[in-house]
Parts: C-alpha cells; structure tokens; sequence
C-alpha cells in the first residue's frame, strides 16, 4: 500500500493506493478514528458489482452501514438526487457525527462528497474511487458538487474527505473503454507536470488493469502530483490549481456538444488537450515535436484526437459563447510552454480557441 | 451607526447596525471593497415594502442588481427553492465573483446565505437583515440551510457573510407581534449572558419600535453577545455555541407540534425557556426567584408563557421520541444555574422534560 499525504493543514488526510484495500476497509477506518456510524453511497453498478465486499469489509470490523443506491450516470448528479439521499439519512438516523462513504467513480465521489458538505452543515467522508479517473484526479482535492440546468458543477462546495482509499482491483470490471479514458487524466497530468511520466508512459504503453502493482505505482505517482497541487491552492485562487484544466474548456465544450455519453470525460479532455496543444504551440512556444507527440501518445492510448465531422465547431463553441467570461474577453486558458509545465493564460481570445478547433479536425 | 467585529480570523467580518443605512447600502459595498456584480434576494413582503429604497441605494453608487424574490414564509426554506434561485443566478450571468445580497428576515438569511455556500462552490454574500430575530440572532454567525421533509435546518452550510447591515428602520414596518417575538432571543441573550441587560429589560420594558436610537442599542448590544459566542466556537464543536440554543430544545417541538403558524419562532423559544427555567431550578441550583423573573420578564414582553391546553405534552415529545440522540440517552440540554450563565448539560432525560412540560401547563 503507498499512502500520499494531502497536505492542508487540518483538513489535512491521506491516500492509501492497493490492491485488495476494499477487503481492509472496516479496518482502515477504526484505524483512522472515524466515525463507526456510517452510510454507504453508491451507483446500482459499483453496488451491484462491489457492494457485498464492501459491506462483509465493515462487518469484519464490526461497523454495519446502510447502503444507498441511485442510478448509474451523470442525471444521478442533481440537487433532487442530493436532497433524496439526505432524506434517506435522516431516516436512517444519521446524525452529525456520523461518517458518509463515497463509492465509485466521478459521479458518486461529486454528489455523495456534497451531500457530507450540506448534511447536518457538513458531516465526514471517506471516498472509495472506483475508477482511473476518480483514483487519479477526482477523489483527490474536495471539489464536490452537482449539476444545474445552466452548467456542470455550477452547484456544490469545497468539502474535503477525511481519508481516500483507492483499490486497484476494483479497475478490473471496469468496461476497457472507462479504463482507457482515465489515461486521458493520467496524461494530463504528465503534461502540465511531469516530464518524466510523459516519457515513462510512451515507453510502457497502457498498463493492462490485471498488472495491479504497475497500476497502482502509476495511481500513486498520479496523486501525488494533483496532491501537491491542491496543497499549493486548495480552492482555486491562486491560479495554480486551475492548470489542472488544461485541456478541460474545449474538452467541456465538446462533452456538451456531442451530448454526454458520445464521448467519456477523458475521451473529450484528450481532443480538448490537442487544441490546447496547438494553441500552446502559437501562444506559449511549445515547440512542434512536443505538440506532436502529445498528439501520438493520446492517439498511442486509444484516446481520440481528431474531431468526427458531424460536430460542428460553432456548436462546441456555444457555451463558450454563453458564458460572460468568455464574452467580455477574460478567457483564462491553460498552457503548456513544454512538456511538464503549464500555467493560465489571458492571451488566448474566443477567435485563437476557433481556429484551434479547426485544426483538431485534421 | 455601531460596528460590531465578528472574529473569526480571515472569515471575520462586521456587523453594522445603525438607522436609515440601508440608503448608504451602494456605498458600504463599494467602502467595504466587496464585489460590484451583485443580486438580492428577497421575500415577496420585503421586496414590496423596501426593494425599491434597496434598489435605489445601489443605484446611487452606480450598482445594478437583479432582485429575486421568493414567496414569504418557512415553505421558501427548501432545497428546491435554493435550487430554483442558483438557476436564476445562472440565467442572469453571477458567476464566483459575484456577490448574493441576502434581504430579509430568518428564513432568506438562511435560504440566500445557503445558495452563497453552494453557489460556485461558494460566493461572498452581504445579509440586511429585516426583523429583530435576524438582526440580534440569525444574520450573525454564519449558520445557512434548508428544511428537509425529516427535519428544520438538517441541510446547510456554515458560510459566514463578508458584512451584516442592520438598519433598525427596516423595522418600523414589521407586524407589531413579528416585532415583539424578536425580543424572545434578546431575553434569552440576557439569561445566557448578561445579567445586566436583563435588569435593563425589565426596567425599560419593551423599546417601541419608533425609539430608533434606542433600538439600535438594543440590537448592536445583542449583536455583541453573539458574536462573541461565534467567535469563540464557530462551529458548534466546543459547545459553547450550543447555549444558544437555551429554549430552543422544547420551542422547536412546540413550534413542531402547534403546526407552523400557531406560535412565531421567537414566542415558541419563550415557552421553551420556561421549561428550561423549570428544569434549571431542578437540575442547575437556578434559585426558584430567578426563574420566577424570568417567567416574569418573558410575560411582561407579551410573549405566551403558558401552553394551551390542546397541546399535548405527547403531541409536543413526539419528535424528541423519533431523536435517536434522545432514544440513546445521549440529552444535550441547555441549562442556567443564575441569570446570566448557561451550560451544556448530559444530565437531563425525557422524563425531566416531559415534567417541565408539565409545568409549563401552568
């Protein structure tokens, strides 16, 4: 088991990375003085999938938690579905002192994370990814929140977990398709970080979900880069902890415009992360050969890179359009001036962003 | 004008009560360098009687904001109406720069401070509160939330507002019994606090509400009291915060039980500090004198300090009953051993209450 400190003072806690960390939960959570009174959330897939391994885990240590399902997908991230399971707390008779425990993937860590964030004004959670994406990026940083109707992530709060444990085995029933995407994150995180992982993934290639220690040496390396960086800027107001959207705001538009479940949220971020590339090109001078061969190493990972026809580049710009931000020419945008290093840029207009565009159609 | 800190180091902030500050409203926003892209929240009530003086203040300082109201009452004080308001601050282009003007009494203080700490994972937000309870209590100390169908209050957040202006002319058009059940949280500040001020409240009997200078005296004194209890336990960890609620244990399920409407919140609190006054004499050494001028203070401000005798102590202990807190045992009850201290108490059981109930029958 490696385990990586997210450094924030008291809101301080660690990420335990393993294989077969699902069997030891119980444990692990007498062990780090939690709460024994707890309720479990989960999609009916991880619940249908995981969910009696879990729950003979709690048993063992002699914890029993109600566990709450709600569908699996992205319409399971709404304020209804938030205020629903608070309800079904409060009948169960969970109180402030209780221990929330968020397990699966994206979607579950985001809206069981906000329901600890506004029950009883705030109660702990423990976040059991059960994804590449949740285990790297989105279990890490207590970024939480659910869907409006005007926007993704528009309703939520900065809740942080009081412990992640993140359980390589549980990847293994993922579809190969929601593997592979969670490189999408995996190389992002080489880009605007660290060169070292950038040149270690193109020479190893996709680590197959059945090499569990590889694949938890490659999850804890890739917490502990979004752990230093939450660290440096816990709610995004420095600046820093925003190039971790680098490749997000075209990858976001596209999610929109090709309507959600055309493309998986990594899939997205990749063809967002080649117009980023371009654009860091012209605007940051991140030299051709590089560009290129973020190019080849997304394309090396299964992960598009080039934009189908049939998506039009003014409907992936809409939203852009929509969004006042955009429209009064305070774009931030995230670059890379080379491999392993990114930063916000303003210089980046709505016209730079088009012809970006453009160019992923090959 | 009187200027109260709360300090809460780098959350801290000042309440400012004074009369007529509400037409200076544009100005302290701009004064106190807090953002210009602002919208009000509102009941329909208050957006009647003061949104165009609000309105027009703004303007005077060359702000623009849109009002949102909601209707007027605790029904307003739910999930999906926070909801319904972050939709319309989406459609009117807020974003996390913006700041929420919450206008009004107890319920959009909680309501619009509660959409601040969800909106965009949380934004700055300015209460003006409008009634005696949200000037001396509810506007100081950062408690927001929502109703649950199980439940008053079971879902918020503590997010403090970045400043409180109390304009104590906002209250010159309150119903003569919303005016007085204010004074049910002032005199409990007394017992809790401040023996002084009660000696005063006896002697002054009720401020009218035309005394401006007096009043504001009144409020910046009880704002003190608050903010101090805030500052020294934000969020109710230490218990000291908890002598807050002094009262309030009884006065909820009475205002439970009566069916919302019967009793205001501050006249149910008043017969729920009769009960704890019973208990104090019983279980704190609270000289039976003192509780006799508490009963007595309580009368003297016309607020109810005798049940009716078609509420039944069952119909009242019902929701205590469902309490698993209460079921286990584990009874956290407000107690004062003399005019002016409170504490905490674990030695209190639903049979003692059901007796003071009792006795509070008359």
């Amino acid at each position: 088991m490696e385990v990586i400190p997210v450094n924030l003072g008291e809101r301080s806690y660690q990420v335990c990375v393993g294989t077969g960390l699902l069997a030891d939960l119980g444990h692990l959570i007498r062990r780090h003085g939690l709460p024994t009174r707890a309720a479990v959330i989960a999609d009916e897939t991880v619940a249908r999938l995981h969910g009696p391994a879990l729950l003979a885990a709690l048993d063992r240590a002699d914890l029993a938690a109600p566990l709450f399902t709600v569908p699996a997908g992205e319409a399971s991230k709404s304020l209804a579905c938030a205020g629903d399971l608070c309800d079904r707390l409060i009948a169960a008779g969970l109180d402030r002192h209780s221990l929330l425990i968020a397990f699966g993937g994206g979607v579950i860590g985001d809206l069981a994370g906000f329901v600890a964030a506004i029950y009883y004004r705030g109660i702990p959670y423990l976040h059991v990814p059960t994804t590449v994406v949740a285990q790297v990026d989105s279990s890490v940083g207590g970024k939480t929140g659910v869907n409006a109707a005007g926007g993704k992530n528009l309703i939520g709060a900065f809740h942080q977990p009081r412990l992640v444990i993140a359980d390589v085995a549980t990847l293994a029933t993922l579809p190969d398709r929601e593997f592979g995407e969670g490189f999408g994150e995996i190389i992002k995180h080489a880009i605007i970080r660290d060169r070292a992982l950038f040149d270690d993934l193109l020479q190893t290639g996709r680590v197959p979900p059945a090499d569990a220690p590889a694949l938890a040496r490659l999850i804890a390396r890739n917490v502990a880069i979004k752990a230093a960086i939450v660290a440096a800027d816990e709610r995004e107001t420095t600046g820093l902890r925003a190039v971790l959207n680098f490749g997000h705001t075209v990858g976001h538009a596209i999610e929109n415009a090709a309507g959600y479940g055309r493309y998986l949220h990594g899939e997205a971020v990749a063809l967002g992360m080649v117009a980023a590339a371009h654009l860091s090109v012209a605007k940051a001078g991140l030299p051709p050969a590089e560009r290129d061969a973020i190019v080849a190493l997304l394309a090396a990972y299964k992960l598009p890179v080039v934009l189908p026809p049939d998506l039009a580049t003014d409907a992936i710009l809409e939203p852009l359009l929509r969004d006042k931000k955009f429209a009064d020419g305070r774009v931030r945008f995230v670059l890379s001036p080379a491999i392993g290093d990114a930063f916000v840029a303003a210089t980046v207009s709505l016209d730079d962003i088009r012809q970006a565009v453009e160019v992923v159609r090959g």
